[in-house]
């Protein structure tokens, strides 16, 4: 068995690969941390079957696991990483701290110096369609951000193919609130929420623009929304093609790429995803659509769990892949 | 025209207070107060119509008004209170601090002492239906809690025609989550409260039951939900009927006392009020519903808009009545 | 590998048992019918994982399988049955139409005859928290209602210890709208139900009823709910106890009943059930609250999720039991 | 007072008109005809507070009104309206059929001979920031539709100031379920449509898309979405300016296009809309972004009420219009 520890459980991505974790065949779970609610157990919080008593971070011990899952707000998880590097422990961080190759990147997105540069080059970006090898063989996994995998997944096969006319692209993104997290503000309060729909911070101002453009080389114009639904992201995005790419050749190259992938599926010529497609499991579905009358201009659709395959389940795929399971073992 | 006041306008019942006012057409607003928000202006805080300067409630002046609305939190309204009466203002309480007219009751349910047990005695209950002519002529009316209001009127008619065989009455109550107002926490966070639903307070402990009591002399077994919805509360009444009270006799003491009311609607027998019957209205909305083979047992249905007729629309119909309006100018 | 066919697959309970029966990992789903869809995919009904073709009932070929689900409309399945029983292969039923012992109350409640009164007889109602033995041993198993399940499990305890003083019951039950199926009206039209709520075949006149009393011998007034969420019931239930009963024991009797259930769980004193504790599994969790100052009363609130315990995965794990396998398998 | 009648005033918009007509002071409703409903009570439909009889559309009697809004399904309206106005009745047109200037064009995208073309050289398009003057004089109003109105608003200023560097605009816009009718569908039913969210029509396939091009002389990239709420439209424009344009300019332009407009709000700089600022009144409310490091990219967001601006309000603005009142008269 592999012996797992999480650090920050009491977040929704925390209380996710918790539920996850306990039904994998293969982990045990030793230990969850979490800041105020250290001294109750897992299921005060909120109901699950797994039931941790919930303790102080410091309490932690690093002797007893294999891999560590941090869950912790971004800017706050160098400390704990080092620490259990530096005990050999494998961590896979699902904060935005190790997501960025270069520090001038993180400073100039994340508004601050990165405590730990030396970090950033040997943290594996991952996303497995990518970087299977590299994340099998790495100590630190960055676990992506959710509107990434939703927006660089739908690229990359036309990125490859050298296909796109225009590097600018524009991705029209929408989440359900879950991620906006557990933490209280009006944006999340339910009477300003419920049958409300929003924009916010588009015009290139989000900071998981900078994982974007670091994966797929283009300049994207990202445009995030709050929908009024728990879980779940849809990204429409915008895509202009070399002039005469056949329809077919688009479909080719995503068949190529995404074949043998288990979590990502292109559907058929004319069909699009939608939310409750993916709600609850761990799948990237993607729908592709040219534009009549316009034909280099080509709108695509994923659809992602923003909490799994967009967080605790990609953690849990790159914890497979780590320990050289069956990369959908619990998962399925 | 008449000049009014509110004091706490950045609650829920204070903006649909805000909100009615603007368009009623005999009505200007004066002052809106809030604590935190004070400076910034209505609209900055809620989207309106009627964009006030929002000022501290030590900055009004009430010289300027005739008739001030108090949507400040329990507890904390004595002084606002004596204040406006001292000025010769009249006053509409929308908490709970002028609701039960013995001190002792105030203490056992709110588990303090009442510091002005002497108002008690003048405040008058605004429930239009049961006193209007107090209403009429009072200095400080206490606006009904909002559950109350959908269980005391439709109980008030059998009270009155002694049709009841059993003083123990029980109100299954579901209401929207504004009811929960403004304030942050996990039970009104989006992610915890879409999809899930749950009673709360139940067994005679909620406050609101000493209304209920006080006003029916009946004792209550009050069980308030939580519903999934901005607005509304639907109340489920389950009352045991004098042996042999022919079904007909039930419909009669309702029409009766209901006639000549323009917000209350007694249903034609086989009905059943929903909420989309009454969101955005002032109306409260009554269905009976006798039990088959069990002749003696009735039910009751009623709903309300929680913020309409169980707030802010019955103290624009109690300021109607106070200042000889027509009672339903501006709440239709 | 248990062999099993679904027939009316289609429908909310079908979809979800494909989704059980595929994850379980003792069965294999041999076929799936339906009447309209005969002749598509599962999945192009529904997004699954389950991707069996469709066929229409008459080309089942019950020589395969060992087991078969019906989820048919009621009063419609009794020709399927019989052949699957005389093929000797067992029936978990889903409908309505073998869950009432005497065909008179059948009639009663459905307004017709029924066409096989025989099968009343030997058919077991599957509540293995009541008949776990006689499961084991059926041919023909009756899956309980999705509102009886929830009325059901929380008033036997207290039926067995004859701590009652009243035999009639209020049971004040709340159900998201997937109970109502998958079939089109307006009553489950999105915009005529979103932020809506209401009450519907009130005063015994819901065909539950007959099986909540033939299960516990009391006579339940039962007032179904429409709850704005897809799925989950909660049922709040009024109870009058024998005078001088200690809350003490009322919890000891549910204790008693349950300690050794996998998929009943009785909160600590204090603690209610909320919709999302069990949206997702096969748990039915029950809390208990007596009412202050009238020790007699007790109100206990019941949670399900209607389509898990409420249906097929009450059903799953009823066939659990018939096959001899653990009866949590393919659940948890 | 103006004498309304409503053919089909049993869909959204036509009940969304019963409630506006019955608050209008200056208007009273004669007729509402309906098809299957025809012989029952508007309040039996839906409730309502303008209570009248549903009569079949044959026995409205012309001669006793002097407008009348057709909600009649697209298609359908040739008849009745050229009845209307040969009996000198002025009408406003809800559906589709007299949008479009070009009957070629209307037959290109809705797939059929238009039956009057003549008819479609007199109608007025019904945005009353663009033709205010002709609807003033018109007997055929053609009300816009719904996305329409929220993709041409925000457009028009910068069209009109020569201000973009192509013809080519992305307009994803998400629109409430209401706008997809009270026709039941699987895709309006409340369990696959709660908690989900797709996209539909993408790819210039949606018939909306012939009155944005009409009116903007432009070529809209339109994809709409569906959101899981009742009501409202938000839409995301993408533009390109020509090199250069400052901010300030683009802002002017909408300064100075709807400085008048009382029902048009653009925001100051840095806000942007939401649903709810528009959710149950007229306003169409618009919020510019320049994208950061790109400025000849600018994002335009616009939300209205689909069921007000987008249907039922516009055409009692443009009523009012028609008849010399005041444009806000009834809408505030």
């Amino acid at each position: 068995m592999i012996r797992a520890g999480i650090y920050g459980a009491t977040g929704y991505t925390g209380i996710e690969l918790a539920r996850l974790l306990d039904q994998h065949p293969r982990v045990t779970t030793v230990f969850a941390t979490a800041r105020s609610a250290a001294g109750q157990r897992l299921s005060d919080v909120f109901p699950t079957t797994l039931d941790l008593p919930l303790i102080a971070a410091e309490e932690a011990d690093l002797s007893q696991v294999d891999v560590v899952f941090c869950c912790l707000p971004h800017g706050t998880t160098v400390p704990t990483v080092q620490q259990a590097l530096a005990a050999g422990v494998r961590v896979v961080d699902l904060s935005a701290d190790f997501r960025l190759r270069r520090a001038e990147e993180y400073e100039r997105w994340y508004g601050s110096t990165h405590s730990a540069p030396h970090l950033l080059e040997t943290a594996v970006y991952g996303l497995p369609e990518v970087y299977r090898e590299d994340i099998a063989q790495a100590q630190l996994v960055a676990n992506p951000g959710c509107y990434p995998t939703s927006v660089i997944l739908p690229l990359l096969p036309l990125v490859r193919a050298n296909l796109l006319a225009d590097a600018t692209v524009i991705a029209d993104s929408k989440s359900g609130i879950s991620g906006a997290g557990r933490s209280l503000s009006l944006k999340t309060h339910f009477s300003e929420t419920h049958e409300n729909f929003s924009a916010y911070n588009i015009g290139r101002s989000h900071r998981h623009i900078a994982e974007m453009d670091q994966e797929t080389g283009l300049s994207v114009i990202f445009s995030p929304h709050l929908l009024p639904v728990v879980r779940g992201i849809l990204s429409t995005l915008y895509i202009t093609l070399l002039p005469d790419t056949p329809a077919a050749r688009v479909h080719e190259v995503y068949a190529t790429m995404f074949a043998d992938e288990p979590f990502v599926t292109v559907l058929p010529d004319g069909r699009l995803p939608e939310l409750r497609h993916v709600v609850g499991n761990n799948q990237c579905v993607i729908g592709i659509k040219p534009v009549a009358l316009a034909p280099e201009r080509c709108i695509v659709v994923s659809v992602i769990d923003n909490l799994l395959k967009g967080a605790s389940g990609q953690a849990v795929q790159n914890m497979n892949i780590m320990f050289g399971l069956e990369e959908t073992l619990g998962l399925l």
